[in-house]
């Protein structure tokens, strides 16, 4: 089945690349097995992240820009990033049927998948299907989340250039709050422009901004959209490439997507801890002695890490585990 | 020094509690001696976190709540949560000179505290404050964290009873984005009830309860307060005793702050075996593997694991750390 499907996949059909998307999603082992396959085949692809609060038109957005890529002639991915409900676990914003003039094209390749958590986070599903679509031979792949909180961290931490989408008329209190994830923006945009306070918007962020940035040698600029009858995409689309200039030019590009790797293996790691964690340490009765106050929660952490762990280090393990790995 | 700062502590002096929450705050290792200590004179208070988006007036509130408290006696904690300025790196509410009336109370200690990271979680030595106050004597610790995001989803991890503070006139697509939140509120409270449209939020919260709850058998009263002028806070309190009556009578307290216990755990285990991870790993090598495909991060992570924790497993590891720790 893998091999049939890698088949199908390679002679670009987009129903192989919704199956593995699928298997990846429904961690079967064929996906993760796929998954290792098509990574070596990533990295030519260039992932642009579009987040902001909800609300913000963020769909229609990146509807406007895939249509302008196309007409560049790339082959574009999006990955949809939709918040879970809290209650009923489904999909807050019910199932996308937009975008439905674009799903025909067989330049373009969109896919929504639930968040992490009903606070948004990108799975790690998620983050697989950028790879998936980056060995699909995608130019660009766009991530869209939807705002709350934790995906517009994670978004950061898969995308080359990263879009702040803002709206006017969220209110003061909202644009404070907002301030906290500013600085994960290569390029803001201000989308429904035709409304009031646009201007105002694009002072504060413009004043906001002169405070500080992300990235030395790059000031954000802040654009002016609206986005459903495609205004200020084409420069939306003109600053993204200025920026990729931008970060390959000066170098920045490859250590960027190193650190992104590094961050990658190491939440990799956690999580293949964890799961070890939970399943093999039966840690109910030291539990019930941190409840009766006989431990303290940080002297169990220790105590199982010095077990996990012996104090005498990796070092020793490193030495091999890199003699293996370069043997490969 | 130690026994020094304990000793005025156990007398209960209210600048060795600020003393001893600085050098948690510092990371120093008599912080960590102290709270080890502290720990096991903890367990009597309870502790309710106060949680909202910006401008819901949330420090009006606990402000209040804590006159009403200590009213009826109470000896009350107050730890408030600021989020950080993402360029700054200062408080973005500034300092808080806020409830100064209450700082000359013995019987109310206030600390503010830096948010982790932009975002807004709850740093370790929030967390450790609680304890610290705790074992201080407070009949009640409050825990106010300031909106976006992670804190909410953190303070539902402290918090024996979490209030849920909104506010009239965040418009439709706010309230959306707050849906996914709404299951970590025990009580909610519509604060600014004066204004227009409070009934309205108010409907919309019970509607949306209405399709689920936090915990079976309790479901979250929605509460309107004018924190400033005190109306409605007399309902508060009693609704905090209420919901607390509910967990402590439904034998639901325990296993709740058990579980909270373990999940600590388990974060502190990941904490510190991250901090050796990157100490004690050189991944460069792995990464530049990763980064020209000759490897991919997920089986790099899977033989980094391996060598860390043999396949063999922690199970015989456990049986000796459990003999040890009922040892002690």
């Amino acid at each position: 089945m893998v091999e049939e499907l890698l088949k199908e996949f390679y002679q670009g059909s987009k129903k192989a690349v919704a199956r593995i998307i699928t298997l990846i999603e429904n961690e079967e082992p064929e996906g993760k097995e796929i998954l290792k396959v098509l990574y070596k085949q990533s990295g030519r692809g260039y992932i642009v992240g579009i987040t902001g609060p909800a609300g913000a038109g963020k769909s229609t957005l990146t509807d406007a820009l895939v249509k302008l890529m196309r007409r560049r002639d790339y082959k574009v991915g999006v990955v949809a990033v939709d918040p879970t409900s809290p209650f009923t676990g489904g999909a807050l914003l019910g199932d996308r049927v937009r975008m439905s003039d674009l799903t025909l094209d067989p330049g373009v390749f969109i896919r929504s998948m639930a968040s992490r958590g009903h606070l948004g986070g990108l799975s790690w599903a998620a983050r697989d299907a950028l790879v998936v679509l980056d060995a699909f031979g995608c130019d660009y792949i766009l991530v869209e989340t939807v705002g709350a909180g934790q995906s517009q961290v994670d978004v950061a931490g898969v995308a080359d250039t990263v879009v702040l989408v803002t709206v006017p008329g969220l209110g003061d209190d909202i644009q404070a709050a907002k301030a906290g994830i500013m600085e994960i923006g290569d390029i803001f945009v201000v989308n429904k422009a035709d409304r009031g306070d646009a201007e105002q918007v694009v002072r504060y962020l413009e004043n906001t901004l002169e405070q500080g940035t992300k990235t030395e040698g790059w000031l954000p600029p802040v654009l002016k959209t609206v986005a459903w009858r495609g205004e200020g995409v084409d420069k939306l689309l003109e600053a993204i490439e200025k920026h990729r200039s931008f970060l390959e030019q000066s170098g920045r590009l490859e250590p960027l997507r190193k650190m992104r790797l590094k961050e990658e293996i190491i939440e990799r790691i956690e999580k293949l801890i964890f799961t070890r964690l939970i399943k093999e340490i039966h840690m109910e009765e030291l539990i019930e002695q941190a409840y009766s106050r006989q431990l303290d929660p940080l002297s169990v952490a220790e105590m199982l890490v010095e077990e996990i762990i012996p104090p005498t280090g990796l070092a020793g393990k490193r030495i091999k585990l890199q003699g293996r790995a370069c043997a490969k």
